[in-house]
């Protein structure tokens, strides 16, 4: 119980004067952001502008992704998949000047300069030979291109703020970029109902940082708040960290206005809480990855905006330990719990080893983490409410409950808005930390709790030395990240 | 600032011992329960074992409804809308041996008395002709019911605990009734990811009580959970009076288990809490009514349950000013508001008239009531948390800020568990008072929040003394009750 009372006399800080207030919250200093990434299974998805309405509304029964079918073949441009490119047409010159007519002359990039950053993805891994990338400004131009694209049997690409991690957002081939990045407005916020009205271009910052002016919240934050856009987040149905807390996007979402394949505009825009008449069709765009329309506004509803925001990094011995630890956080933090994301031993070291500047919060301080041969686990938890001291005094006393139960071994509380970022840091610089390896093979996987962790291990066991693995994140929703990182890429390695 | 005072020296007996904890809440005592109702234009679909299953899932563009498309007919049944029975097959005793060699004899109800619940809805207004209702207990059996309805052309209606108010589950001909009231079973609770698995005919009440032993809570609650079904609850889309606190079905609802027209399972049944795996097809079965598929089991995640919660009863001056209280609400109490109600004053009067053993919290207390000319607005405000002692604080001072900001008028905070209850149930009691009229015409829209009130005093100019109008619901989540009870019906009160 020694360790424990290092803790606790950290705590007396808690109770804190002028600590982060919740607008500080962590900024995300990283130029790279890292999105909340996708299953396996939802790599790579094509637009095919050349289908009709009605298969682009099939559901996907039907319809396979492109790469799926190209499987077998052989063109390949780096860690991609083998894929073929379908029979859609080529770009025209008269093809440019439709769209030029459309979206004008300095929204048609067509230089290899202005290409680049819209035929790559972040990390570098996927990379397409698109010869277009148009920039829309409002959804009639969007529905005058694709229906442009939809005659001509051009293939086409959605494209937000390209912050994916699976490849979703770039070409593969050829495809015409259709960018979103200059449809940002903001089209109403009511502070009544809560209600925010968007094109689909907004950055989620952007969007978090004017709704904070009225008090309100987004109901998701992810690493690359700072550059992915509201439409992308729709359209991979991203989670993020704030998941446990405000839940899914699909109950978020109140509604869409979407163009389709042909250029049709789908207007389920509703922006009343609850819509009960008719079928919901909108959710059926939420995580389809643009695959049956392009999202061009939404109608989402933004919680109240808590004032206070406290974060802790907790050491526990064991995964099961974790497990535990959230059971009762659930339980005696209640409703001003709002993120718990672990790290394992390894996620923590790589972290630090690359960003230099931030250190462990628990070095020093005792704890299991000097204790030979043990493999500690690491939490990021954190609690926003209405009432400052309300808050601390639950945080304070639901620490002391977990101490004492020996669940969490060893701990530290934010004590202003440096610590409070450096903390979330740790966590959220993982991902970027990882691309110091030439290769990286990412899962983003939701399976039970109980059997999480042992999917890492036996992961670990089997790819030995070729490959550093780790594991990660958000253990609210049951979303585990287990990326592995080597020197190359390599087919044996993925077998 | 007088009337302040008032409300104020109520407040000193806030703090209280051993008040009505959480679990103790507002037991639903009326024999026939009302359900929170769906929006006109979803009233009346028939199960159309006839189509197949492309159709099922055509997504309603093509397939009108049947009582739409017999509108312009001639045969009626009391208060129905015209319709015409379409061109099904006919029971015959060789359908009877089918459905004994399926569900079995017992299961099998034919008799005139048998079928008079599954016939008639609970207000009385709409009544089918059913000579056959079913009482499957297995998916599987469902699927062998469906199966041959299909193959025989026999139309179906699903039924859950019948609470609707809209007719939606009781036949309009001799559909064969399929209930879902022996499918019953809980799967499996999971405490820790706090999923939950069962079967469609789950009472919403018994699941709530079971949840309640390992600290978890069901996301929707509403007045008819008594007998309601959590298969309906999610073929309606309810939303009920938890809305404000924990969102839509199409948030909580993880998975679904459907048996299509044609007898076909669809197993979407996925229990983990984030799914992206391909288009979400179960989000389409909630809030179809049935017409898309028969929900026959779920997996839903369920909150952890707080701990205490509060009920007061509020007075406001008029509308604009129960906006400003929710408004203030919602951002002074934060996480810990968990229901939002508002009554109007003929609501109040007419739950009070017909619910003899309720009065006015408020009588005596002085206040805008008691002032000449006035029409005061009511509110039932709910709180809950973690914490009795930070709730009450957080209460004490939201109230005594919107009283010193004379938004609220006058109000009292439930003492006990029997203050509690018989707070809720003014509020609750309003749809039962109204069956001591004749007819009814009830409408349940979602409207946005500054112009919802405006269409009730509308109407009820335009209806004049023909009707007693009323005006309540759950402001939360922009939902407006509109219900006109008169001594008949009538064509001419309806135009």
């Amino acid at each position: 119980f020694a360790r424990g009372r290092c803790l606790l006399e950290r705590l007396g800080r808690l109770v804190r004067r002028g600590g982060p207030a919740c607008g500080a919250s962590h900024p995300h200093p990283h130029p790279h952001p890292h999105p909340h990434t996708l299953q396996p299974q939802q790599r790579r998805h094509i637009f095919l502008a050349r289908d009709d309405t009605r298969s682009w509304l099939g559901l996907g029964l039907g319809a396979a992704p492109l790469w799926k079918r190209g499987l077998a073949s052989s063109s390949s441009a780096g860690a991609m998949p083998a894929l073929e490119r379908g029979a859609y047409a080529t770009l025209t010159e008269e093809d440019l000047d439709v769209f030029r007519g459309i979206v004008g002359a300095a929204n048609v990039l067509t230089s290899e300069e202005d290409l680049a950053g819209h035929n790559r993805d972040w990390m570098g891994k996927y990379e397409g030979a698109s010869k277009l990338a148009l920039r829309p400004k409002t959804t009639e131009e969007v529905s005058r291109v694709m229906k442009h694209c939809h005659e001509r049997g051009l293939a086409v690409v959605p494209q937000g703020g390209n912050t994916g991690l699976v490849g979703g957002s770039v070409p593969v081939f050829d495809e015409v970029v259709v960018s979103m990045a200059r449809m940002d407005a903001v089209r109403s916020i009511d502070p009544l109902s809560g209600v925010l009205i968007c094109q689909a271009g907004c950055i989620l910052q952007n969007l978090d940082d004017q709704l904070q002016e009225v008090g309100l919240v987004m109901p998701l934050d992810l690493g690359a708040k700072g550059s992915c856009h509201i439409g992308g987040n729709i359209s991979t149905n991203a989670g993020g960290i704030r998941y446990l807390r405000y839940g899914s996007l699909h109950g978020s979402v109140l509604g869409l206005e979407v163009v389709l394949a042909n250029g049709e505009v789908l207007d389920v825009l509703h922006s009343v809480r609850k819509d009960t008449t008719g079928y919901d069709l909108k959710q059926l765009f939420i995580g389809a990855e643009g695959t049956l329309g392009l999202v061009t506004a939404a109608a989402i509803h933004c919680p109240p905006r808590p004032l206070f925001k406290n974060v802790t990094f907790l050491q526990c011995r064991s995964f099961p330990d974790v497990l535990s630890t959230f059971q009762r956080a659930r339980a005696e933090l209640g409703e001003i719990l709002s993120a718990f994301e672990f790290l394992d031993k390894e996620s923590l070291d790589l972290s630090l080893r690359v960003h230099t500047d931030l250190k462990n919060p628990l070095d020093g301080g005792g704890g299991a983490d000097d204790e030979e041969g043990e493999r500690p686990f690491y939490i990021v938890l954190e609690t926003s409410g209405s009432n400052e001291a309300h808050d601390n005094e639950k945080l304070h006393s639901f620490l002391e409950s977990a101490m004492e139960a020996d669940m969490v071994t060893n701990g530290a509380v934010a004590q202003d808005g440096s610590q409070f970022q450096s903390f979330w840091r740790i966590r959220e610089g993982v991902p970027e930390a990882l691309t110091s390896y030439k290769a990286m093979y990412k899962y983003d996987l939701s399976i039970p709790l109980q059997t999480m962790y042992t999917l890492v291990e036996e992961i670990r066991q089997r790819v030995g030395d070729r490959a550093y693995v780790v594991g990660y994140g958000h253990l609210g929703d049951g979303n585990l990240h287990l990326n592995l990182a080597a020197d190359s890429y390599s087919e044996e390695l993925l077998s």
